[in-house]
Formats: C-alpha cells, structure tokens, sequence
C-alpha cells in the first residue's frame, strides 16, 4: 500500500485520539466550573454522552453529513461499517473516527447550556436528537456537498460547524431552561455561582489545548507539505495571545484578573482561529487569538447583562469567539493560502467582499439553522421526558442525588448541602 | 532503511505512550473510587508500581514471555539490552516498551484487590512475583510460543492476557485480604462504601478510554492496511454501546442511574471488545458492549451477594467483562478477519464449535492458572511481610497516615479522621 | 515531498504535542504541592505564562537561539514567519512548535521558585525576561552555533538546557523572595508545608512521565534507525529506578515511605535521564536513575537545612538531578553512541577525562550564567512592579484572594481561611 496514504492515516488516527481527549478537557471544565453538589453529575453525563454520540453517529450522522444526497443532506451509508473504502483520502475507518470524534464534541458544547439544572433524562433525548438532525446537516453544509461548500466557505476545522453549532444549541437550551436559581437578583443584576474547583478549570483548559492540535493540525486530513505544522503554530499562537489578552482585559477593567476570564481566553483564542489556522499568517493569528481573548471578556458581561445564564461560558467561548474567527479568515486570509485551502483571499489582502461575505452568511444561515433546529427539538424533548429542568427543591439539593442517589463527593459536602431530614 | 517498517515502529511507539498513559486513569479511577484517607496512598503507590513492573520486566519478564524456551516459558533475554534485534517485525526497543506497558496495566489492574487495607510492604512483594511469574507465563502461552497460541487462540490486544489475568490476581487477593471493615453488615448485606471523588472516576475512565487506542488499535503492531482504524473503530462502538447499557440497566433495576454503573459499562464495553476488536464487524463490537455493560452491573451485585470486596470494580470490569469479550469472538468472528488474523470463524458465520471451545479453554487455562499463582505468591508475601493487612485501626484512620506519615489531602480531612490523641 | 521527512516531522509534531501536555502534568504537580488557599492562583497562571512564552519565543527566543549570530547569541529570524524554511531536517513550523514547548517548560520550572508568595505581576514580568534572555542564550550556547555546542557538549534532550536553567532561577527567586511564612522556625528548623492533594500530584507526575517521551524521545528529531526507541527505552527504565530508589532510601531512613518523595524519585530519574538517554546502555540508565532518586532525598533535606525553600522541590528535582544527569554521560556514554550522537565515550569506557570535563564545564557555566541572570533580571522585575511578594497579610490569606479574587475551592476552604471580616 502506498506509504504516503498509510502515514495520512497515521497521522489522522492520532488526531482522532487526540480530540477525544478533549472531552478529559471538558469534564474538568464544566465540572470546575459548577458546583459540588452537580459535580458527580455533570463530569458522568460526558461519559455517557459520547456513547449516544457515537452510536447515533454511526447509525445515521456519517451518512446525513458525507453520504450521498442533495444540497441539504446526505441520504446513504447509514449503519456504516464498509471501512474499506476511503474518504477525503484516507481509509474509512479513520475519516469517521475523526468526524466521530467531532461530532461528540459539539455535543458536548451544547451541554453547556444545561449544566446544574436539566434532567438526565434531557440530556438522553436531546443526545439522540441534535446527534441525529441538528450537528450532521451543518457539517454536511460544510463539509459535506452541502450548499455552503459549494459556496467556497471557509472553516477549516469548525469554528463554525463545531463550536457555533454546539454553542447556538447551548443558547437555545439555557433560553427554554431558564437560569439557575441564584443567578439573578430581582434587580436584574447577576451573582457569582462560582464553581468549586479553579485546578480542574485550569487543567481542563490546557487538556483542551492539547487536544486542539488534534482538532486543526488533524483537519489538514494528512501529512502533504507538512502543512500541520503550519496550522499547529498558528493554533498556538492564537490561544497564547488569547489568554494573554484575557488577563490583561480583565485586570484593567476589574483591578484584579480573575482565572477563569484568563482560561476563556486561551480558549476563546483556540475557538476563532479553528476557523482561521490554515488560512492566515502567523502575526494575524496573534491578532486573531488577541481580539478572541478581548471579545470573550465582554461578552461574558453581556450575557450577564442580558440575563442569560451561561454557566460554563459556552456561548460566549464557542459562540462569539466562533463567530469572530469564521469572519476573520474574511480579512487575514492570504491570497496564497486562500488558494491552497479553497476560497479567495480576504478583505485585507485586496480580496475584496466576496469571501467575507460568505463567511458571515454561513455564520448567519448556520447559526440559525442550529438555533432554531435546537429550539424546536428541546420542544419535542421536554414532550418526551415532561419538563426539561429538574424541580427547584432537587435543583437546591444538587443534581448527584437528585438524578444519580449518591454525591460525587460523598465525604466532602459542607453540612448545608446535607440530605433533607438527615 | 525501510519507510515501512519506521512507520510501524512509529505507530506502535506512539501506542505504547498511550498505554502508560492509562495508568493515569487507573489513578484517577483508583482515588476517586476510595476514600479519603486513602487517597494518596493509592494515587501514589501507582507509580512505584509502574516503577517495578518495568524493572522485572526488564530484567526477567521479557524473557519469560518471548524468549526461546518451551510451550510453558521462554528462558532467554533476560536484562535485556539488545536493542538491534527485531520482534513482531518491529525493532526490539519499540515491542520491549510496548510490551512493558501491558505488563504494568496488568499488576495495576491486580492492585484493584488490595485498596484500602493492603500493607505497602504487600504491594512492593508482590509486584515483583506478580511481574515477574504470573504475567509473563500466561503471555508467553498465548503471545509466544506458548501452548495456546499453538492451538489457535485469539486474543488481539489482551482481554484474557491483561484483563482477566490481572483480574483474577484481585480475586486471590481480596478473597486473601477478606473484606475492607463495614463493607458487610452481620446479616450479609453490603454497605456502598462510597468513592469520595466522581470526577476522579469520569476523567479516569476518559483518559482509559483514549488510551485503549494505544492499547487495542495499536496491537496491530503496525501501520499495514490502516487496520489500526478498523480495530480503533470498533473499540470506540463497543465502548459507547456499554456505556449507554450501563445507563439504562441501572435506570430500570435501580430507579436511578448510578454514575459509578455508568462508568464501568464503558470500561466493560472497553474490556469486551479488547478481545475482539480485530475479529467482529461493527454491528457486532455494539452487541459486544451492550452485553458488556450488562453483564457489569450484574455482576457487581452478585460479587456483593457473595461477600467478595471488589473495591474498584476490577472484578467485574476486567474479569467478568474479560471472559466475555474472549468468548465472543468465538461466536461473532468473521470468516475474513479470523482468516487476516489467525484463528477460525465464530459460531454465527457457521465456524462451528472449534473456535468457541479454544476461547473457553483459554479463559478456564489462564484464569485458572493466574488465580493459583496469585493466591500461592500472596502466601508467600504474607510470609516475607509478615501478614497482608494494616491493623484495624490503621485501616480506620487511613493508609495515607499508616503507610505513609501523611494524608493525602492534609486541609481537608473531616473531623473524625484526625489523628488520635490530637 | 520524500517520505521520510514527512515522518521526521510527524513525530516530532508528535513529541511536541507531548511537551506541551507536561504542563498538565505540571499544574497537578504544583497545585498539588501548596495550599488549598493557593491551588487556583498557582494553576491558572501556568496558563497565561505558556501564552507568554509562546509569544516572546515566537518574538525574539526562536531567533536569539537559531539565528545566525555569534557564539554567544543568535540575532536573527525574529518574528520568526518563514514556515517553509527547513531546520534540523525538519519543516520550520515544527522545530519552532518542539523547540517553543521547551522553552514553556523552562519557564515552568523556573516559577517553582515562587510559589505561594510571588505577586501575579512578577510572574508577568518574569515570564518575559526569563523567556527573552536567559533561556534563549543557555540554549543557544548548547544547541544552537554556540561555544559549548562547539566543545561537544552531550545534553540530548536538555537536563542543562531545560531543567538546570529552569532550577537556577527558581533557586535566584527562591533566594530574593525569601520562605515562605511558617516554613522556618526560630531554632533553624523547618516544618513541612504540606501540598493539598497527592492525587494530583501523583497524577501530575504520571502525565510528566508520559510527556517526557515527547521530550527526550522526540529530542531524536526524527525516525531514522528507530533510534527514538532506544531512548524511549531507557527514559522508562531510569523513572522506574528512580521512583524504586526513593521509595526506598525514604523507608530506609523515614521509617515511612511519604509520597512526595517517591513522586520526586520518578521526576529525578527522568531529569537525570534527559542528558545521557542518547548515549548509555539500559543497565546504565537503571543506574543513573537509582542515584537520582536517592540524590533527589538527600538534596530536600539538604535545601530545609540550609533554610532555602523550595516549594515544589524544583531545585532538587530539576536542579540537583539536572546536574547529576549531566555529569552522568561523562561517565557512561558508550564509545558506540558517542560516535553517533556527537561527542566522546565516558570515563568508564575508557574515554578519559575529556568528556566529563566539557560536562562539568558547561553544567557550571550554564549553572552560573542562568543563576546570576536571573537574578538580575528579577531584580529588574522588583523594581518594575514594586516589590516581588505580596504583602503578610495577603500572603496569609492566600493568593487566590489577594491577586485573582477568588477562591480556588470556594466551597471547600477552612473556616480560618475565611475572608476577614466575613
């Protein structure tokens, strides 16, 4: 067999793995930034989630994104399991462990916007359902032969098809649920639920990080050129600048900077230049990660402002910074990686409005598309299950025992958190 | 030399990275599924146990396993430092580390039946025996030139090499040990004796389940054909398939899904497939899981039935959901595959009972074996240690202060956990 | 493009994604090892100083080690864009992604030294400087066209370059900040300021060790002749014997095994390793990390008695065993592989004392240089921001309150760590 195509598959298959880990990545995330009564809860859910992920994956995803079909879907290799045959040049078998690996990540995105207050059995229905109809008809869209790619859009590895899917969805989800109890006052104004553990915050994020490379420098689908490289250094540029920018942002406007502004800020970096990485030289993946790391602090404000409760800052990391990273490969885009990677050049290499202009109508149509494609199916799951959110006394008492019997901490909870009548 | 054969290498060296890696799970896995005051003990006895599984590997284990020898052992190797040879078609450094790495999987996965009550002295012994005549013996039967690779046995990447083999240690070991203090009332019911950290097990069964890749895919022991892919295909549906089983069966018979029954369904859909994961098609690494993750939950309640102290479920993930996924193979293996890897088709595709009966040899042989040995070398540790187990009241204030001077989590120790006398 | 470059590139991309997983290993480590009131400060910063050495290494640090320049510095390709260019055989952007996630680690290490009393504005201002002019230059001297390269210097994979580099600013602020409150006493004697959490730093350690793979393996630069196994190899055996050493040598003269020595054990068998793993024989290995770990007890005891504290042990660990590695090669380096990774075969072999000489030479001139540097440099910083700790009272408080505003564990920390006044 030709040794180029085995090392594409190598290299592809160790990216795979690699964003699969980032789910390690966001179980620390998500459960440090919650509470000790949810965290049992919210760190388990992952585990199962990917199950539904991959199996709905398999059964229908990969074929509504890549089989064959129209414009708007795909309609064949449901069940796959023909692994002898390649796709995007590699073996079949590791083109879809990777989409499957990214399809479990949008998911995961989208559970942001349940955290400490939606049943589990909601997040079983919804699983299946945004698995199955929401993420796989973006991405077919994308990057399947979907009309935005015949469009020449540009989203190398998923600023927008990964991260502002899974973000809308997190938007409509915290919309219908409502916020938690606590967060806001009667005054409109917003505390503080801060989550319990800065370390698993922390390392989340740099696990995150990790795992990107597998996300961008994975996107390049092979080894030609050592184009990887490329795209690795950009990513890594990009989160640097974005959590350096973060910790500055916030120390000018707060008097101290806060670590979990700083952390949005690697990621929000990492967000917008998923989009970008392949497309931009290295000093505008600085400004890039800069203007994420900026962006996600203000946004974090707005969301509070506005009253939506956005408990792990999924919209504002994964939403705007996605949506600032799809547009900005609209500007930076260079003429000669524009005719590498596909599209044109971008608005400040003389590309004019053309390709910035497909940049944000794919940010408007997907967008809305997964937002109101969520909305609806958060309907049709609070049918199903009756009622999306878990009642106020076992939101007090805290999620791992109201839906799993036992505390993730059992020997930790301080006495207020103590089981009723005990 | 050969572009072929440094991809291999490549490939398998990247596969034994993530193999140790696992060891992080098993740590987090461990911790999160003990208490308190014995949390840095177990974290930390982990890597001093790495440490000498590699050390008597080197020394003898190797040798034992693939040296020229007869059906029963090998006898040659020992210390091995020529590293210019080839085995399994790979450059002997590269298969030495990658077989290491599955050797001290294996004497973790035995250290399951000793948490929360087993001297130091007690680990340091038998980790020796342990790696040095249990492991190697049953490797050698199946992965040298032993007598059941001769009669045909399948068991790609370790379900009964590892898993059960390890497994069965645990049983010998806490059947020796006798049950942790409160886990067994007088009437012979069992107390939960909780786990104090869910997060710890999520993320530990996350950071094994991204390092089965290392562990199955890359049993390959190469690039060729992109089988890898196949292998890493299957591994990840029957991981997902057990996971979202756990889930429900617990729901049905519990009222409530535990995140702990959760958790293991992954591991067991993991363990299950190892076996497997080169000889079924896809449809089948899902029946595989699911199965897998029944039988777990099952299973930890039967071995609570039977008075049998599993602390971290090794039993019943590794052992139980082990013999299962290397008799599977009897009943599901492909015509294709058993002929691309060796061995017969299973029972479903008109193999017959031939397979099926090797399985079910090789399972009664090496478990069978891996138990006496076990249980003789513990009798042996006993009698070099002086006894396998802390006093009681070591064991009521914790092997964090017995075995080590210090707790673990010096800041957080609940009130009736301090030291007496203070 | 030729097949075995773009293997070379793959596994070093690899390795680099490797090194920039030690710094989870590194959170763990050091959040593990300080106080429940410190945990978020300490983990999040090493975030944002990734992000700064990324970017100053992409500014001036690639250029002041790569660039044509003289002996002393290099003095070009800053701001370094040119990704088609090729270095060490590789494409560009990938020796400039490996060699940026050494330089992060350095910092890392450095910042062991100011622990749980440094202000979040000397940990900026720090980063910069040590990032700009004390890492680049011991590099450059060593692996760049500088004076020691010239004499032969064997460091393969950076014990001087990384890890002495990063202990001697650790040991200039630990100097110029002076200990921590409490660690000392009036009569000399000091106490242990026990670390919050051993899982973590169990953890932390198992994720070192699984990165350092990437470091020393990946300091190859490519695949050819497979040599990355051989290194591999012996990296395993010297954290084992190291991890057993300490083990042990703490039992010896404790009475108890503590686990932060054992950890520590680990850590200096693959410091000391990180020199020699290119150049001795496995049983050498086993013997270099034997005497690492049992230095690595030694040397903590022996900073407590001359009243230097060290938080996270980074001057033994790093330091000590850095230097012990160093020095090691002079005495083992086989004739064979000195031949073929440069320089002489060590003392034991018949070398003489020419290698050990340019050994000691450079361990004492990188030692000095990066010392005295460093304390300028922090100096500098002192007068930059004003002081380089925080003032009693924060300190008392933590710094998770007094330079972030926020707990790490708002739901966990002691009564007495109560904000004042509540």
């Amino acid at each position: 067999m030709d040794e180029l195509f085995l090392m594409n598959n190598l290299w592809v298959m160790v990216c795979a793995v690699l964003v699969l880990l980032m789910q390690g990545g966001f179980i620390l995330l998500e459960a440090g930034s919650t509470r000790m009564k949810n965290a049992g809860h919210i760190a388990g859910k992952t585990v199962f989630t990917i199950g539904i992920a991959s199996l709905v994956f398999w059964a229908v995803g990969y074929g509504f994104i890549y089989g064959e079909g129209n414009l708007f879907i795909g309609l064949s290799d449901f069940f796959f399991g023909d692994f002898t045959t390649m796709f995007d040049g590699l073996a079949g078998s590791v083109d879809f462990f990777f989409q499957l690996a990214f399809a479990a990540i949008a998911l995961t995105i989208a559970f942001g916007g349940f955290a400490e207050r939606a049943k589990l059995s909601a997040y079983i229905v919804f699983a299946v359902l945004f698995s199955a109809f929401v993420y796989p008809i973006v991405a077919h869209w994308i990057w399947g032969d979907g009309w935005l790619a015949e469009l020449g859009k540009q989203d190398f590895a998923g600023s927008t098809v990964v991260h502002l899917t899974g973000a809308m969805a997190a938007l409509a989800a915290t919309i219908l649920l409502k916020p938690r109890l606590g967060k806001f006052n009667k005054d409109g104004s917003a505390n503080d639920l801060a989550g319990h553990n800065q370390v698993y915050t922390a390392l989340g994020v740099l696990i995150l990080w990790v795992g990107w490379f597998g996300f961008n420098a994975g996107s390049t689908l092979g080894v030609e050129g050592v184009f990887f490289g490329y795209v690795a250094l950009n990513t890594q540029l990009a989160a640097a600048a974005g959590a350096v920018a973060a910790l500055f942002i916030a120390w000018a406007m707060l008097g101290k900077s806060d670590v979990p502004t700083m952390l949005n800020g690697a990621l929000a970096g990492l967000v917008a230049i998923t989009a970008s990485c392949a497309f931009v030289a290295p000093w505008a993946a600085v400004i890039i990660g800069i203007i994420g790391g900026l962006i996600v602090f203000f946004s974090m404000k707005l969301f509070d402002k506005a009253k939506i409760d956005d408990p792990i800052f999924a919209l504002s990391v994964h939403g705007v910074a996605g949506v600032w990273g799809t547009i900005s490969t609209g500007f930076f885009a260079t003429p000669q990686l524009a005719e590498l990677n596909g599209g044109s050049a971008g608005l400040f290499y003389g590309g004019g409005f053309a390709q910035l202009g497909v940049q944000t109508l794919s940010v408007v149509a997907c967008g809305a598309f997964a937002f109101i494609a969520s909305y609806v199916l958060l309907l049709v799951t609070k049918a199903i299950v009756g009622g999306l959110r878990v009642s106020e006394e076992e939101e007090i008492l805290g999620l791992d025992l109201s839906e799993h019997g036992s505390y993730g901490y059992p020997e930790s909870m301080p006495e207020k958190h103590e089981k009723p009548g005990a």
